[in-house]
Order: C-alpha cells, then sequence, then structure tokens
C-alpha cells in the first residue's frame, strides 16, 4: 500500500484526538492502536468467563446491526458482543435487492443517525460500502466494517491475530500460510494487512492458480501454488472457506479434487512446524477445504478464535464508542 | 367529525381516570393530552442528546411490536423509543396473509395478554385493526397505533406537530399545506386532525384530482388542484411520499409528470413564506414528490422529525404505560 | 418407559450433584424436581403480576433461541421468560431446509457455545435433536427442548401440570382425558409421561382409529374411540391442536365431520365431570377441535395456561442455568 493511500485511511479511521473513531479496515491503523484493542481484549475475554459476562461500558448507547447482506454468524456474534456492553441493539436485515422502500443507501443512514444511535455495525456485499457510510456520519457516531466485498473484514483478521497473539505470544519471525480462495476473500485481505501491521513478513497465499493468481504477490504475500511449499516450516496456517458458489464457476473442478490438492489433511500439515496452529474463519467446509481429523485436531483454533470473536468485537465498539463524546457524565 | 363520533373515540381512548390510555387516533383527543405529550417528549428529547439514552421509566414492563404490515422504519423508532425506555422489547412480523397457524386476530391479542405485556404497538393493513385491538384488552394495557390501513398513524402526525411547535414556538394563525397523495394516507387523515384540535384553520390538501378528489374538503381542508395556490403563503409545507403502487394504478401517469406538476422545487416553494418549513414523513422519494435541493436544503425539517419521532414515541409510550397501574411498587 | 431407559434419560439431564441440568423430557425426571420447578413457578407466576415484572435471576447470561423449526408462539414466550429474568437474548431462526451455509448441527451448536452462551433453547422438526445437543455441550451450558419432531415438549406438559395442580391442588384420583392427534402429538406424549410422573392412572387417548390407533395404549394410557366413553366422569379434558395438515393426508375426512364426532362442544363435555377443567395448547381451531362456547366458557384454562407458561419457563431456566457453574461471584 502506498504511503498516499495510508495516510488517507488513517485519516478517516481516527478522531481529531488521534483516538479510533471507526473500523473500516487494517489498512492505515497504527500498530499501537491494534496493541491497545489486545490489551482490551485481554480483559473482556475474562468477563466471558464470569458468571456475570456483561459489563456497563456502553449502558444508554444504540447499536445498529446493518446488515445488507445476509450473516447469522457475524451478526450473532456482534450482537451478543454489544449486549453483553450493556447496549441496546437494533438489527436491520436490509434485502440487498430492495433497499428499504428504494431508499438510498445514505438517506437510510441519515434517517438511523437521526434517530441518535451511536454505532452503525456494517456488512455489504459493495467493496467500500463501509466506508462511505463513515464519511457520511456525525462526528460522534461509529462505523465498524463488518464485511464488505471482496475488500475487509478487519474484526475477523484482528481476532485472527489476537489468537496467534495469545498462543505464540507475539509475531516476531512468524511465518504464516494463507490457503485457499485468497482471490474472493475479504479475510485474507484483512488478515494479509494485519500480518503486515504486526511486523511478519514470510507470508505464503496458498492455492490452485485461479484462486491465488500470480498477481496477488501485490498484496504483500508469495504466492505458492505448491501446497508443500507452501506450507513448509510455518508456524501458523490460516484456512479461507472455500465458497460453494465457486464450484460451478469454474474456479475449482470439483470438491473432490480440491480437497485432494488443497484440503488440509494431518499428511498435508506435516509441513508445517510440528506445533503450527491452525485457525480457519469458519464456517468450514469438511472434507472440502479441511479435513475433520485437522478441524477437531489439538492444534486446531477454530472455536478459541470465535471466542476470541466476541472479546474483540466488544474491544472494537467499546473503544470506538467509548471515546467520550462530549456527553452528560 | 360531529360530536357524537368524538366522543366515543375519546372514551376509547381514556380511562375512568382521564388519562390516556390508548393513542388509536389523534380523533377524540384533548388539546390538553397533546401538551402534555409535547412537554414530556421535551425532556426526552433532551435525553436523546445525552451520553447515556436510556431512562428507567418502563423497566419491567414488556411492550410487544406487532406488525401485520411490514415497516422496518417505524418499527425500528419504537422499538428504539421502548428499549431507552428500558422495556423489555418483543417483535412480532406477522405476515398479513396468514395470521399464525390460522388463528384469528382477537386469538392472537388474548394469548399475548395472557403473557401479561404491557403494551401493543400495532401496525396493520386494515384500517380499525388497533381500535379493535384496544375494545378487548384488559384495563392495564396500552394499545398504541402504529398505522392502521388508511385510516390513521397518530404517532406520525404528533412528532410532525411537535416539530412544527419546535420551530414556530405555536400554532396561531398557521397556513398550512398538505400535498400530494391525500386520498390514500393515514398520515394525511392524522396531521388534519391534529392540526385541527391545535386550532390551525387555513390547511390546504394540494395535489392532481386523483389524489386529493373534492370529497376530501370533509376532512377540514381546502382542496387546491393548483399548486402554486396551495402553497401561496403557508407557514408549513407538509408532503406526503408518493406511493409507487400508485404509478401503476392510474392515478399518476408518471414519476416525471408528476414531478413536474406537483413536486416540490425550489420554484413550487417560492410561493410559499420564505421562511416556510419543509416537511415529509420519509422515506422521501427524491425527484418525485421532493426535488434533493429542497430535501436537503435548510428549510427542510425531514431529519429533526425523525429525531422528534424517537421523542414523541417514548412520550407516547411512557404515557400511556406508566399510569400506574396499580403495581406494587 | 422401562427402568433402563428411564435411568440413561435421568442421567442425561441431571449434573454430578443431581441438579436439574437439561430439560429435554418428563421421561427419567424425579417427581420432586417437578415439585421444585412448581415451587419456582409460583414466585415467578407472582413477579408476572407486579407492575415491575423483571428479576435479576439470570442477568449477565446469553440465552440462544435456536429455532430450526417455525413456531412464534412459543419462541415468544421463551424470550418473554428469558428477558424477565434479564438475561441476553439472541434469537437464531434457522430454516431448517439449510443449516446455515451447509454447516452440521453440531459445529452450529459448537460455534455458539464457543461464544460463551449459556443456554440453548431449541426446537427442531426431528425427534432427538434436543437430546444429541445436550450430549455435546459443555457441563456449564444447559438445553431446554422448545420441541422436537413428534417426540417431546416438555415445557407444554409442565404447564399443562402446573395449571392443573393451581386449580385442583393435586393429582391424586384424577381422571383425565387428551383428546384429538394423539398420534403425531410430542405434546400429548410430554403430558402422558408427566401426569404418570405424577401419580395419574386413569388417563384416556380419545380420538378417531387413524389418530389414536390401538398402540398407542404402550404410551401409558387408555384408547378410546368413543368420545362419550373417553370424556364419562373426566376431571381434564386436555384437547390437542389438529394440525392442518392432517386434513390432506386421509388421517380425517373433513373439518366439520370431525369437529361432529370428535369435537369439543357444550354437549360433550356433559359427559364430563361439571366442573371439568378444559384445556389447550393452543392455538385453537375454532369449529375444528373445540366449539367457541367451550374455549371461552367458564371451565376453560386455555389463557391460564399461557399465563403459567411464561412462570414455568423462567422456572425452567432458573434452574438449569443458576445451578452456581463454579462462576466468580
Amino acid at each position: 500500500m502506498n504511503a498516499a493511500l495510508a495516510k488517507r485511511l488513517g485519516a478517516i479511521q481516527y478522531d481529531a484526538q488521534g483516538r479510533l473513531r471507526h473500523l473500516l479496515t487494517l489498512e492505515g491503523l497504527q500498530r499501537d492502536t491494534v496493541d491497545a484493542l489486545f490489551t482490551l481484549a485481554d480483559s473482556l475475554v475474562e468477563v466471558g468467563g464470569r458468571s456475570i459476562k456483561s459489563v456497563p461500558l456502553l449502558r444508554g448507547k444504540t447499536v445498529v446491526l446493518l446488515f445488507f447482506e445476509a450473516s447469522t454468524r457475524t451478526r450473532t456474534t456482534f450482537e451478543i458482543a454489544a449486549k453483553r456492553l450493556s447496549a441496546d441493539v437494533v438489527t436491520l436485515d436490509v434485502p440487498a435487492s430492495s433497499t428499504s422502500k428504494g431508499e438510498s443507501l445514505l438517506d437510510t443512514i441519515a434517517n438511523l443517525e437521526a434517530m441518535q444511535t451511536d454505532a452503525f455495525v456494517v456488512r455489504h456485499a459493495d467493496s467500500g460500502a463501509a466506508q462511505l457510510i463513515a464519511s457520511h456520519v456525525a462526528p460522534q457516531v461509529a462505523v465498524v466494517n463488518a464485511g464488505d466485498g471482496c475488500h475487509a473484514h478487519p474484526t475477523q483478521a484482528l481476532l485472527d491475530l489476537y489468537t496467534i497473539r495469545q498462543h505464540r505470544g507475539g509475531f516476531e519471525g512468524l511465518k504464516v500460510a494463507i490457503v485457499g480462495d485468497v482471490l474472493h476473500s475479504r479475510v485474507a485481505r484483512s488478515q494479509l494487512a494485519g500480518l503486515r501491521l504486526l511486523g511478519v513478513d514470510d507470508i505464503r497465499l496458498v492455492g490452485p492458480p485461479t484462486l491465488v493468481p500470480p498477481r496477488l504477490a501485490s498484496l504483500g504475500g508469495r504466492v505458492c501454488h505448491d501446497p508443500r511449499e507452501g506450507l513448509d516450516g510455518v508456524d501458523v496456517v490460516m484456512m479461507l472457506r472455500l465458497q460453494r458458489e465457486r464450484m460451478t464457476g469454474g474456479f475449482v473442478p470439483s470438491d473432490r479434487e480440491y480437497f485432494a490438492l488443497y484440503g488440509l489433511t494431518e499428511a498435508a500439515l506435516a509441513a508445517a512446524r510440528p506445533d503450527a496452529l491452525v485457525m480457519h474463519p469458519g464456517p468450514i467446509n469438511r472434507g472440502v477445504e479441511i479435513a475433520s481429523a485437522v478441524a477437531d485436531g489439538k492444534r486446531s483454533l477454530i472455536l478459541p478464535q470465535v471466542t476470541n470473536g466476541i472479546a474483540i468485537r466488544m474491544a472494537v465498539l467499546a473503544q470506538t464508542l467509548g471515546r467520550g463524546s462530549g456527553g452528560d457524565e
């Protein structure tokens, strides 16, 4: 990423006092912002283990979950995160086809903002939607990108990085493989941005040429079509979900053939370090991109990722919403 | 409205102690009831501006949002209003076609009431549905009409009137134009009832003969087919939303022709007072009933209306539910 | 039920300390567990009558309503019950056809559990689904069956029994008729198990041979195809809902004919004791399985059942979730 773009993406995500205002993408973030989120998440992970899991950090705040694209899983994690922070949560499932009664996206946002809501958690099929919204809301309103097109899914990447930190202590000298449909993956793009921000240099993008074309090297990783080379000696294997619709799009010949070549089996994993971490954003396709023995195996962090996802989303909401917006307290 | 009807509509909306029990229609309400709601809304508008926006007025109350007709926007405002009052909110979206498992409307209500719920906020495609429900619930249960057929949408009209009061101080001597599809509009009917209750005499109903037939004069306004005459010297222009389905129903020839004749442009608005207020219940059809320059212009109160809508709905819920129903406190 | 099965069903529903951990079916429960739930419900019924209906028993707990089969009514009662206990409630309506993105039931559960949720209230079209889930969750997580296939609907039966107790004082020497589509009814199966657990010996299963085939005697009731014989001298008539889809399945010739033969009319009810209680799980089909005069008559407990349903579900959630799971308080 060039410096001008990074600066612009930083400018839109921070407020005048340099505090995180929106979370749209990991590009343009400062390293210490990520560290601060991780430190906050550490204490919120601890809250999740308690019998009483709620904290009053966002009491009296209204968080709008604005989903233009269906996503039960991500929506549920944000809903739980916001409720554990004691926020009022309002969910709007807006069918992409018909924005409500033909109203434009920005009119919808202006109206919801006029209801004095405090945050929008946005999922949209179009890349850049969250950024567009962020550039139009009032100073006290926070926007969190819950996935926009093929562009970014920053809370997913943050929880992945947080999980690595939890199990490795840090990021120095790590070798990481991102495996699967990198071409269409907003998760992969955010992971790449995050890994590079945290100083990881050895990142391999692993998959068939249809899903990992050579030009993706420009994202900042090394393209490997040979999985054995891609996984050789890595500390972390970050699997991507294979979208079923790719099967019919000519990107992948068949489930079985994909699994034979790029599926993460115990045998394939033998190329990695013996203590390599296995991660996946879920939901997993057993027997397509990952073998059940690996998904359920002792190196798998798939479920800890989910647990950490709640804490990370609580941290992001608490940080962006809790800036003390000239309130009355 | 004749006196007998007014008396009957008053009788059903007040309890034996003369306190507002249901809000079904503005017809039959007393002027000081509206004033009391406005005074309460004043303090609740202030709550909306705080960092912590919730108040415990309805803690431990259960508010049921019962939507037999889809309405993301109105439902969301009631949901936010009820949650900011600390009520428990339960939403039921009941497809009009199939009342749940063939159960009748009144059986549905009797069941929900048996769950010891405290209020029903009802949206229904049939005129009179909220009134029917109100006539069957127990004394401690409140019913709020969130729009029934072409009949009434009292909270929308109240928020419109509240917005006028906020910007004009009062209603004496006001000239008001209601513009658009008056024929099918429950909003217009409630606005008319409210304006007359507050003493506004000069009300013009403006639109083509298909949407504002001469017989509508019986509603209490002057019918104007000429927009210049209709807007001449008015203090307030209350636009109505043009329902898209009217386009194919022979009521309106086309978007473009409607806009040319009745669309609220800067030029059309020149007939009104220079400081005329522009209002619209939303969502707006840009370039159909209103020009973007006007909708987004300095005289537009469209977004303040939305903000006030939360406060008004909080006031209505607090008033009807907070009557001290022989509780235990 | 044989002793081995009862023991197995008991073992899965109690924790190591003998406390109720899941509620999956009434089979295998101990009599004093039911008595304890009823005693707790007594105090929670009283909460429902207060002006402030919430209690902080489950504050900071996350209850997931996991509905693989649509059910507005049951879902709403659980939602109200959980919210009155101050729990955070997350609702997932999962279309049976497509478990989210092809994920398996157990992967869905594992993920939701990783979000550190505390309870699953499960409705599923497959018999045994709740039990399957219960056998896979962590020790601190509770599973409540909200209806699985034709198998069990234990909270419905508990609220029915609780309503009988409330109106009769106890169960000794009671004669009970269960009338209608026993063959396909999970409600009937749970009622039978519950009545027998509470010592009721005289239970009649009443309906046409297509809906009450002779082999159902193995469930523990006496099969009666003659409604007069079935209702003769009974203290309680528990009607079942006739599923409309049975009409076309050859089970019932027509609405009218079914009503003429098995519909509960005042005349049919004359065979029962003069003070017989009339119950129905709702929603009722007026003029199909029950006459309006009976449903709305003075012996009908249909609406009290609904009220008690909230208290019973609160009791079940409080009991299973409030075991003090090694928390931090």
